[in-house]
């Protein structure tokens, strides 16, 4: 029989009202002949309360406990679930994440799935016929035998691991949209719902600042090439709308140049004027950086007029951005810089495209198309299916949508 | 080193500061040179509110997953404490009862403790010298992996198997009373709090209707031979007060004949006028209840003038009453008898002491005071440290008082 996974989140499972609406889900695909395992999230506003109340404990609590409070949010849904599917008369039970288990790194609080054992759930399916509800978000570290939780999102990374291990024919996430849009619609009216989006695609998409999927689930789901179908918790359980499917290139018939256009005002600009140019110099800035666990994105160096120095800028994320300053002043005289320039105001634009590969020229027609309005352009980065621009905040909505049409993605009405 | 636990209820871990006070408790222990290990409540209301969820999911809910929902409960405030006493600089980890583990029967909702291992914790204390801190009222049913819960009051039990299992010195519960008190201090102002009762007298006494602890916690405290002292959570941590120690009765020097009187209304009486009086009428009518898990206290068989057939009365719980007359019904013809008779507006008045082992007519002389304030004595039961009468509820304060006052227990001012 063909397997499925349904993954709910928080506000899908709000309230009993909620849950009983996600049982109905359920329901259909287990009429349609499905063997389900359905992933849920903690009710909408738990989490948020177990971590205020760790914080209000401990500033620096020991994020081993904190997982231990906060996996407590999903026992609670898996297991009222399971009571709601039984009332309907579907055979259910709810699973743990150490209970299957699904099993991770001790990273606390983010850490990594190493591996999910499928045997005990399709145990579940051949001898009880029965649905399995799974915590989402949970799992443990076998060394040492603790709760831990994958992070924020991470109940997606729960669902697509448990779809990896059980070999389910696909993995649906339920979420408070309808899809992947070729931007965001609530800066671009003219935003369409894509129908299929390459893994590939959507990893950059999603790591580029859009917030529909976990980038861990999206990694996840293309390793093992897991297709994943984004859709909507609000469908009419008996008559449910489409979605966004994520899946191999191969399987996406009318490839578009560019799929999508991020964006991500979660950036930060540093620049040092007049830096030696000598070798060793750009360890010197960016290893201490790294020891600092501070990311750091694009990177731009300009010869400037006196040949002996050198103008380097680089981003790193607006939360980071007082540290790597001070980290940076700190060690000026080390690394031999006039002074450091910074700005918080900017945004990261991106465009996304697997037929970027295959095209030349398409990154060009952009930055040809953003001077036309006026748009500065401070850094450039590109890879092999993505370029971004790093400019003003402020015209964050006037370059999506140049793009956004630039690359025929509006819809016709 | 000496050993010991602390058991602190749901109001004593009821908001942040309320979990800040125990630490304080915690601490008081640690600087006086315990290993110490915590057992904690779910927040007071938290366990309503997760039962609340579960009966809407579904009148006839599935026990299992009602544990693996209202067992997170204790999860969030053993993480909590955990995190609270770090943030006091003392080392603590918080343990579920699945990573004890604390192994139960399946009877979920009403698990017993089957077997503690207290190898991981004592490793906590030799190697990590770190206070352990328990979700009270778990436990984990091996065979199947599922998670089990206790019941009511059940991480007294926790609290008690835990201390018998790494040999602890004493069991302390902080409760929202100092102690074991003479009878209910709301209906006898004269009530004392004793400064010790032997297990077999707080055995009778918590069957008996006195609330300060679960009845199985205190079995499992006569067999482990576990001294429990019960005490006030709301005493000043740096200055705590007295409670009531739970011991053997080889530790009480000043042994009185009556300890305590007990009373508990929930109890219903049931009369079968002019039944049978022949073989094996008795097994007629107490199997059907037995069978039917009923559970019959008091019973006593009068002989009616008329000798060939008897009247029997006896008390089932209240909440059990008309289940009870409905069986007994359906079952008259089979039975034979005339006709039944019931009550419920009737109490249950105890009086228990280890001194009446030794001493005779102690009952007599309470049946003689009852009567002489026109008490009307219904049933009578009597054991080996305690005795028990049926009268009409109306009657209970009075009787209770005047028992208390018969046996020397009021305090003198």
């Amino acid at each position: 029989m063909a397997r499925l996974v349904m993954k709910f989140g928080g506000t899908s499972v709000g309230d009993m009202d909620r849950i009983r609406n996600v049982a109905r889900h359920v329901q259909r695909e287990v009429n349609a002949g499905y063997e389900v395992a359905v992933v849920v999230s903690a009710m909408a506003g738990k989490t948020n309360e177990l971590v205020g109340w760790v914080k209000d404990g401990s500033k620096l609590y020991d994020a081993r406990e904190y997982d231990a409070v906060v996996a407590s949010g999903e026992q609670v849904t898996s297991g009222l679930l399971a009571i709601v599917l039984q009332e309907m008369g579907i055979p259910a039970r709810s699973w743990q994440g150490w209970q299957i288990p699904i099993e991770t790194s001790d990273a606390h609080g983010s850490a990594r799935v190493t591996a999910v054992d499928g045997t005990r759930l399709l145990d579940g399916f051949n001898t009880h016929h029965e649905v399995a509800v799974i915590a989402g978000f949970q799992g443990i570290h076998p060394p040492t035998g603790r709760l831990t939780t994958l992070g924020r999102g991470g109940s997606d990374t729960s669902a697509v691991a448990i779809a990896a291990a059980i070999g389910a024919e696909r993995c649906d996430i339920y979420t408070d949209v309808d899809g992947v849009y070729t931007t965001d619609p609530r800066i671009v009216s003219k935003a369409r719902r894509l129908e299929r989006v390459a893994f590939e695609e959507m990893l950059e998409m999603a790591s580029m600042g859009a917030k529909v999927l976990q980038v861990r689930s999206v990694e996840l789901a293309m390793v093992h090439r897991v297709p994943t179908y984004v859709r909507s918790s609000f469908d009419d359980p008996a008559n449910p709308g489409l979605g966004t499917l994520i899946c191999d290139e191969e399987d996406i018939v009318e490839q578009q140049i560019i799929t999508g256009i991020a964006y991500s005002k979660d950036e930060a600009q540093i620049t040092l004027r007049r830096v030696a140019d000598k070798p060793g110099v750009a360890a010197a800035i960016f290893m201490p950086l790294a020891e600092a666990n501070i990311n750091v994105d694009m990177i731009i160096q300009v010869v400037s007029d006196n040949s002996t120095a050198t103008d380097i800028t680089f981003t790193v994320p607006a939360a980071e951005y007082e540290r790597a300053r001070t980290l940076l002043e700190t060690a000026k005289a080390e690394i031999g810089f006039d002074r450091l320039e910074g700005a918080t105001d900017v945004v990261k634009v991106s465009a996304i495209g697997i037929g970027m590969r295959s095209h030349a020229g398409v990154a060009a027609k952009a930055f040809k198309a953003l001077a036309e309005k006026g748009i500065n352009i401070r850094a450039i980065t590109t890879s092999e299916i993505k370029f971004s621009v790093l400019i003003d905040e402020a015209y964050t909505e006037l370059a999506v949508r140049t793009l956004h049409s630039l690359y025929g993605l509006d819809h016709a009405a």
